[in-house]
């Protein structure tokens, strides 16, 4: 038995007495957990062990690499061009993606794009990207290599050929209390990434309390572990820490998040989510080879949307997975995209809007259908808030704070009340905390300009 | 189902974190996991977390009230007289149990014993009764009460309506690195005790290299952690540090060690042998409230010996569990009980012993046959050493060091090195360390005399 010949046991009191594990002996723990040959009880053992002492750089790569080489890694090397995805840690109202993936292929930059779904209080881009009718996410991978040859960018979801041990020790993170521990986490979004095929990766890591790190350190410390994990595997990676308090944009939710994405790759300005955006784009184009500064590359972004290239771009991609054309051209006309309620500023709403809860608004929309409570659960596309202020407007009493969009007509008064009790009023112009706020690429952090 | 009606995730992610559990919250947690509703991997991140941030008194006890209360708990009221029984914390050599329990009931305090299986290096009281021909450990409940009420004495083997949860958590502590820690030892070793139905108890905390606690740190925090348990259940607990560090008396071993306890039984001077066994009958017949004091326990359990009435004791005790008389009355005519072989002291060996390493000649008399190196292992009744030169004897080349008693013909020169290997010389007469250290109880350390 398999069982006899490896015992997990001296590397869970290494780690145990404060010790440091060689990458072989984290490999061989790995391999023999996804086998099977190694228990749940052990693991779990050793993941709380090295929660409380701590894992280094080089043991977090060995445990990306574990995972990584769990299962499939793609090899795009025979498709011209360098490579680039962008990974965002999750945040709300965060529908870059949708707009970024189609404005940087259409830059010249392929963009091979594997997102999650939607957990916690946070959406995801697979539910998102769902929500125009007929879209598939579910191609595999000869398809998803196919798309990416022809059109330059492709979305799909996990395949449970990619990471296969990241998705067994998640579960049991999940279950044990080790989920929030920085070297776990890099570990875990990093093997994904890396399977994808990827030449370099651009990183938003978003910070405040609708992100998953509310302190600038945490958020700092993970940026900086992403971004060595990646740079271990000779990966060009660059992070951006971008604030997560308010959500971004005025869509929350599946439909008005992508719809809210298509308005803005027909042009729209949406301040705060087309400054992630252009940023994110600007780095991707650069390490994609098609600028030569990220300065350069926000540029061609910009040119990209003005001139509708990023648009056509999108079209073609929705309607190479099945999209309803009809979706993009008309938003507003989809079926069940009407809002049906609106939410009023209070009597003392005076000055202006000083706050606006990511995380409340986040969970308000999962409770309204917009997201999972469970893995397991289904989503109702259309469901979610469009916000009509956002930190820093002007305000006065009645004025719209944001619509519902709901197939829960019966606890439309709690909706109401909860997008009430995440909005935050002050007589004084409220200073609004920078967006983007640091960057951090080769051990070199970088104030945003 | 009941899962879904405790969750240990809170409990598992406070203990984490550093925060301290209610004793409630200890007990909800062990209950659902020794019924089956809180699945191992929980459990063991729960330990793990446990190990590494610690566990206070009154977490200690509430833990020990868990186990405990998972199984039987004996209630002896309605026997006359304090019951008192002792428990070591393991250590080579160490056959006090087999001249103690019939000594301290000799004396009129009822002693209602049971004790476990050697494993480790250490040897265990069950194993060597096992070896006098007949003998049955595994008396039932009832038969252990009416044996205790009959003779004053009775000893067994752990039955498996005791204390349940110690063996479920045992077992998994043994596999996920999670065995050394003191408030788990303690609070094993009380709810097992405690469920004896006693009044009192006498504990023999072993310090040195031959026992599990090699620093006396460690050994003072145990031995608090033992007696504080004990208090808080109502009971008088006294605790003796003791050294381990040679083996105590010159049989090691199941029968050699049986052996030596019959003819000190029948009055045989084994100096450190009889200190201890002395020192520990005093306690527990003071805390029966046949003597004044410890010291006139000593003096009672002194008389006991030299009246023959303690060894009348042991015969009783024997025939009633259906032990061969006949063994006890001349130990050296048992099958098997002769040596094969000698050891010798080599060229070099000039002036004095000066250490005899307790953990290695443990180790190798379970090589011998005389332990288990796996929990299912059976043993070999007879096998063992038997010293004839112990730390402070004079040494020269050609003394003979020790006899082997072994079945394993064919390995007999590694047997030889090995104890060769464990005997160190000095020129000068070495300092031999005290072998009664110091007395805890009731908050208070006091050095021995």
């Amino acid at each position: 038995m398999a069982r006899e010949t490896f015992s997990p046991l001296p590397l869970i009191t290494t780690k145990r007495d404060g010790g440091t594990l060689a990458a072989d002996e984290i490999r061989a723990l790995v391999d023999a957990y996804t086998r099977g040959d190694v228990p749940d009880y052990q693991m779990s053992a050793f993941l709380m062990a090295a929660f409380l002492r701590g894992m280094d750089a080089r043991e977090a790569s060995a445990l990306t690499e574990s995972m990584l080489y769990s299962g499939t890694v793609l090899d795009l090397r025979d498709l011209p061009g360098i490579k680039v995805d962008k990974h965002s840690t999750g945040g709300v109202g965060d529908k870059v993606s949708l707009v970024l993936a189609p404005l940087v292929a259409a830059c010249g930059v392929p963009v091979p794009m594997i997102s999650g779904r939607g957990l916690g209080h946070t959406g995801g881009t697979l539910d998102k990207l769902e929500a125009i009718p007929g879209f598939r996410t579910d191609l595999d991978i000869d398809a998803y290599r196919q798309q990416l040859a022809d059109l330059g960018v492709v979305m799909i979801g996990q395949t449970a050929e990619i990471a296969p041990a990241d998705r067994k020790l998640y579960a049991l993170r999940d279950v044990t209390g080790t989920v929030e521990f920085i070297p776990f986490i890099a570990a875990s979004i990093m093997s994904k990434k890396l399977a994808e095929g990827i030449d370099a990766l651009v990183l938003d890591v978003k910070v405040g309390q609708g992100a998953f790190m509310k302190e600038e350190a945490d958020a700092r410390a993970l940026a900086e572990a992403l971004v060595g994990i990646g740079e271990q595997f000779g990966k060009k990676t660059v992070a951006w820490m971008t604030s997560m308090d308010a959500p971004l944009g005025y869509g929350i939710g599946n439909w008005p998040e992508t719809a809210e994405a298509i308005r803005c790759l027909r042009g729209a300005d949406v301040p705060d989510l087309m400054a992630v955006t252009y940023q994110l784009a600007g780095e991707m184009i650069w390490l994609g080879g098609e600028a030569d500064s990220p300065e350069a590359g926000v540029e061609k972004a910009q040119a990209a949307i003005a001139s509708g290239a990023a648009f056509e771009k999108f079209v073609a991609l929705a309607e190479a997975q099945g999209g309803d054309p009809a979706a993009l051209h008309d938003p507003d006309a989809r079926e069940g995209a009407a809002p049906v309620a609106a939410v009023t500023a209070p009597d003392d709403a005076h000055g202006y809007v000083a706050g606006l809860d990511a995380f409340q608004l986040g969970r308000a929309a999962v409770t309204l259908g917009a997201g999972r409570l469970r893995k397991e659960d289904g989503v109702d596309p259309t469901a979610g808030f469009t916000l009509h202020k956002k930190p820093g407007d002007p305000i006065a009493p009645g004025d719209l704070l944001a619509e519902i969009h709901t197939r829960k007509q019966g606890e439309i008064l709690t909706f109401q009340q909860a997008v009430q009790a995440a909005y935050r009023y002050s007589e004084a112009r409220p200073e609004v905390p920078p967006l983007l706020r640091a960057r951090y690429t080769e051990g070199q952090w970088e104030n945003a300009p």
